[in-house]
């Protein structure tokens, strides 16, 4: 070995002194899988099962249309929206839960420029950060063609200085998905209020994973994701916040009949509602809805500082160890706490076949193309001892070669 | 009584002979009551309850993100409009299941006026009915809005001479969600094609529940929902179709990644996906529109004309009823079967409370402002006795005037 690395049993002793220990049992974790992708879709919590048997089979299949009274569903997307608030540092009223981070990012550009457009700005330019998440970089294309404007995409570095009189718009991802990067709220959220343009946060990568405080950071606008840290299941709906302070101004360019003031007084005319619902659009997938709710909940009573504080310990435990023991592997997450997410992120030229092959040996991390290997470290339900067993068998495959068997060069949809 | 009406010994021998009586079976409905509002939430498919505990417990919990390819979660979509298209006689690649109808019918929207745009169309109003579902006319007025159109809401029989060369784009809900009035599919798109003038059909209140051919009546667009006679579950996904020869032309204004051309290829830049696909927005709500799927796969079992043949006995024998035993109810729905949908609709002024008396009475149907008590006939899961059973109820409350009761006039959020 090239250098020392803690011993399983140092790894074990972390474990037992490991005051979260406990969240463990909470979750379904398939036996003998060490699931480091967390941070892409979160596990099950074994309250959720129940929860979902309780959804389906008394609320639907027994409650049917009643349900909507009886068990508060037109309640929910503001309900949950209020305990997003609580893990974000808004306000209650600032935060609906509804739809995907996609259309709720959509209905947010698309309403801050019509509010712009209306109080005569001229600026025409949106800015982002080159290599933010697709889905985001998309929306912005699709959203700055209709109001004639350009999307500008540069790099982290140069963003500060191009923020200007023709900055119309900023979007900018708070944890970076493949790199782990991670945004200062407070201080670029500062630069944006100086120039007078409003600026969206998207936070998937970031809410249940690192600290948040919208209020103390002055940030006004953002979006985020409920199926990664929030254990929301596959595809969980996200949720918009505005701050009360602008949401008067906002409209929805999606005026559907949920964000309606009286939905069911069914008039031929719209009239949003007054507060954050008139970001609803169409009626909620429920059963996803309520399961978001159930990871939410099981947030809410985590001790947010404690988790936060594991999962520093865990980066550490496993940058240590894959220094060690896996060299070839370069990180390119930032080693600083404050300066990232709760991922870790490394480069491989062959970070395809070497993810499969680790998925193979029953240890579930991601591939981001076109050259990085991601673990996503999720404190409610990995351990020490697994963050130990996963890079030793990556350093098993590594030592081995059994990467570079055909089997693990195969094309696959998704990772 | 007023006039002659059959026994329910007649009512049993109906359902007794009919041949779609064992689906019944397939499906909960709480003891004792008599559901008519399958046509707002369609009931729980028993299939469906344990296909929510896979996909739940072993398809997340266990498959964990290896379930988009294992589970061809990420086929989902797709597959699902694939299904879709058989009952609305697409062809296979002309519809996708996502969002819900609010949000799909607002993405059609907006690509076919920016596709006029590039043409140079001149025309300025999108034409739609007068007191259509609510959603459809506050999206529509949305869409005008954003570019700088009218919307000009008519009565049905106003609509045929309203389409002229300043029509840019027609939106109707092919059956009514409160009178159950059917528009002609064929007739007005020919219409709308001899002005070449696009037209989105809404078919929310028809999938499940009329005959559907788009192919034979040349129809191209259209959105609709899961959650009604689909059996998906509250909030299900709904459905975007376009056919294949308009698909080319059309783009989403919502371009999220799922409707790239190459999701995973995570470019900065936007290719949309050639197909249908092109749709999608974000991420799925997966468990909601894998409890779609649960609610189609029935549906294709079905045999489309019998339930339609089915539909057209109840409705005959509930309005012979009503006319017998309730004839302070006025029908609003008009008779003849091929102009109108699966659902019957009455008016009095005291819709409301008689609605709340009737749910106490385990007849669930809803109201709809300001004076409409509407009752769905979904022929999968209810019979003749039952359509006895609930106007001998409604007559027994219209013939006691429980309804005045103080407790049935209080407020509610839905019904």
């Amino acid at each position: 070995m090239s250098a020392s690395f803690p011993p399983l049993s140092e790894a074990q002793a972390r474990d037992a002194a490991d005051p979260l220990r406990g969240w463990r049992e909470r979750f379904v974790i398939p036996d003998g899988v060490i699931y480091l992708d967390g941070n892409s879709l979160g596990a099950l919590p074994r309250a959720t099962a129940d929860l979902m048997r309780d959804c389906t089979e008394r609320q639907w299949g027994e409650g049917l249309i009643r349900s909507w009274n009886d068990a508060d569903w037109i309640g929910a997307p503001r309900r949950i929206g209020d305990k997003i608030a609580q893990l974000i540092r808004a306000a209650p009223g600032e935060v609906i839960a509804c739809d995907s981070v996609t259309v709720n990012l959509y209905k947010l550009m698309m309403a801050l420029l019509a509010s712009r457009r209306e109080t005569g700005g001229q600026a025409r330019t949106i800015l982002t950060e080159s290599g933010n998440f697709p889905t985001d970089l998309h929306v912005a294309a699709g959203v700055a063609q209709q109001f004639g404007m350009t999307l500008d995409a540069v790099s982290r570095d140069a963003i500060a200085e191009r923020i200007g009189p023709d900055t119309a718009l900023i979007v900018l991802t708070h944890v970076h998905y493949k790199t782990g990067e991670r945004f200062d709220i407070a201080s670029v959220q500062a630069l944006a209020d100086a120039h007078n343009v409003p600026l969206i946060w998207d936070l998937s990568h970031s809410i249940g994973a690192v600290p948040l405080d919208m209020g103390a950071d002055a940030a006004r606008f953002a979006v985020g994701c409920g199926y990664k840290y929030l254990n929301g299941g596959p595809g969980a709906p996200g949720f918009v916040y505005v701050a009360a302070e602008a949401l008067e101004f906002l409209g929805s360019p999606i005026q559907g009949w949920m964000g309606h003031a009286a939905p069911f007084a069914m008039t031929d005319g719209y009239t949003p509602a007054p507060g954050i619902e008139r970001f609803l659009a169409g009626t909620p997938p429920m059963l996803s809805l309520l399961a978001l709710e159930g990871g939410v909940d099981l947030m809410l009573e985590a001790d947010g500082p404690a988790l936060w504080n594991k999962s520093q310990a865990l980066f550490d435990f496993l940058a240590q160890q894959m220094a060690a023991r896996c060299p070839q592997l370069a990180p390119i997450t930032p080693e600083r706490a404050d300066q990232r997410g709760s991922h870790a992120s490394f480069v491989h030229p062959h970070a395809w076949p070497i993810n499969r092959a680790l998925i193979e040996a029953r240890v579930i991390g991601d591939f981001r193309t076109p050259d990085v290997l991601r673990l996503g470290l999720t404190p409610l339900y990995l351990g020490f001892a697994d963050v130990w067993t996963a890079v030793d068998r990556l350093a098993a495959i590594m030592a081995d070669g059994r990467w570079q068997r055909s089997e693990y060069s195969a094309a696959s949809k998704v990772t």
